[in-house]
């Protein structure tokens, strides 16, 4: 089996190289090549088989093209101009997150095959106002450039399986939390920052009210949605390949309070609250929950826990101990 | 106010064209010049204003860019290649109806000033399994490519709108009836065929069961749609910019009944049922009723009846008396 990755340099994409580096196999069906493509050229990890790395801009059809001639059997496609970025530079998000993603399609089209696509949506395909869950029926309102564009690439995925093109699905991913790395100004950093900070013994900044609620996965639980999405049956799907992945519902004060039962009293109160009024006007707009019952039913699984989210996060990128 | 119209040349078109000259005004301001524009040279009416008639093809961006060389305050965006060839010409489909949807809106951007884009998009966005009457939050799952990029537009009109590039308004047609002209191949043909036929004193074929259920508005409410989306304040819709047109929910016996009341039965016994399997497999995927909430807020007005449907095809397309 072989696979390619687009957008296998972020943070999501080098979990889910790592998993199936370390399994070698995919249903069942050992893995024979991986290639890994993103704008900058990701690492390449030790593995059993062999692994081509490239870097290329997903807005240049060529570079689809070139992808495409191995005729992968699986394509994960991750990559995307980030939201702060889609907004600030119209025509850079269009470019690649619509165009790209199309061209791509086009790609796999012009093979003649038909090869599983998944692909990496958001919950950014929403807009306020919302329901107190979102629902599997909900309408795609997106106040954003990105959540557009991603909308746009759902539908375009959706006709191009019905079609018989590839057999495709589109999941969409709660926020990541705890995102490994450096605090980051996307506005929604501020969820990993104060789990994140404090477990590395620093302080971070709170910008919001602790009653802020809103719907998270740990990356190793996204990892494992892709793979999952990889692998199902996707007869028993129907029409409708754009999937809310489950995550969980947490306020803000409930981070912090497992934070305190996770790593001690003393770490939580590194979290220093310091309200920021666009940032609280942003996260207003977000959706708080959802009931991603379609997801659930073919064996998506949410974390368990925001504290099993923090104890994936001091497993995974603290060696298993604070300091 | 200057006005453009593209995809002039088709039935809603034509109508939308000879209302505004009738009217020779829109929202209180003076029509001073109108342009059409369609694939085949829109006929010039005769109006106390300049027309100008223009045939190209909207998936050339150069056509857009001299469309809008002209500023106009309202673009009425109406042109599309049809459900039925989009679904066969795959490529056809994208390049006008999505591509060129895009080209325009660009053009538009490049122009650097604020009109109007009221932009026809129709229930194709949906796709079964709906509820009972499908309500305004109901999402766009399409199962057809034309579906699939009037639901794109829509969600680029809202970008754009959002962005303050234009003041865009997408509305969601019923299917139209009664269509004038002849017969013709589209699946839904015979909601119309079954009214317009026998009114000629000929003979119709019924291809589905008296009990399906359809969503409908006549050539001159749909006309109407397209003003009232020129004229309302914009202002109160908020970001959620693509609206369901309110029709009328009838079956086909309801529609039998009421060409008898208003034309005689002798009318209505001229329909032949004949059932077609493939057809009525296509009708049941298709919706059957809205909850057309917020277009009847902003006071969009669906047609009174089925009977006022058929007395409108007799007053505007036979003179107003049958043969």
């Amino acid at each position: 089996m072989k696979i390619l990755i687009i957008g296998a340099a972020g943070m999501v994409g080098r979990k889910l190289v790592d998993r199936l580096c370390s399994a070698g196999e995919l249903s069942g069906r050992q893995i024979t090549s991986m290639t890994l493509f993103d704008y900058i050229a990701p690492e390449k990890p030790g593995a059993d088989f062999p692994i081509s790395t490239h870097s290329g801009d997903l807005s240049d059809p060529a570079e689809s093209e070139k992808l495409m001639s191995e005729m992968p059997d699986i394509i994960f496609h991750l990559a995307a101009v980030v939201s702060g970025e889609a907004e600030t530079d119209f025509d850079k998000g269009y470019r690649v997150n619509l165009d790209g993603t199309r061209f791509l399609f086009e790609a796999i089209r012009r093979q003649d095959y038909f090869p599983r696509v998944v692909f990496t949506s958001s919950i950014a395909v929403f807009g306020a106002p919302y329901p107190e869950a979102i629902g599997d029926e909900f309408l795609s309102a997106p106040l954003s450039s990105y959540g557009v564009q991603k909308a746009c690439s759902e539908l375009l995925l959706m006709d191009y399986t019905r079609k018989g093109i590839f057999n495709g699905i589109a999941i969409r991913l709660p926020t990541i939390v705890v995102r490994p790395g450096k605090p980051n100004k996307a506005a929604s950093g501020f969820f990993s920052n104060i789990l994140r900070e404090p477990l590395a013994g620093k302080e971070a900044v709170l910008p919001v009210s602790r009653n802020v609620r809103h719907w998270m996965a740990s990356p190793k639980t996204a990892a494992g949605f892709l793979i999952h999405a990889a692998t199902i049956d996707l007869e028993t799907v129907g029409p409708r390949r754009a999937l809310t992945m489950p995550g969980i519902s947490v306020t803000v004060g409930e981070m912090i309070e497992a934070l305190a039962r996770v790593a001690g009293q003393e770490r939580a109160d590194l979290i220093r609250e310091e309200p920021d009024e666009l940032i609280n006007r942003l996260v207003s707009g977000w959706p708080r929950n959802f009931k991603a019952a379609r997801a659930l039913e073919l064996g998506f699984t949410a974390d368990a826990s925001i504290d099993d989210i923090i104890q994936t996060h001091i497993d995974d990128e603290l060696g298993g101990t604070l300091d």
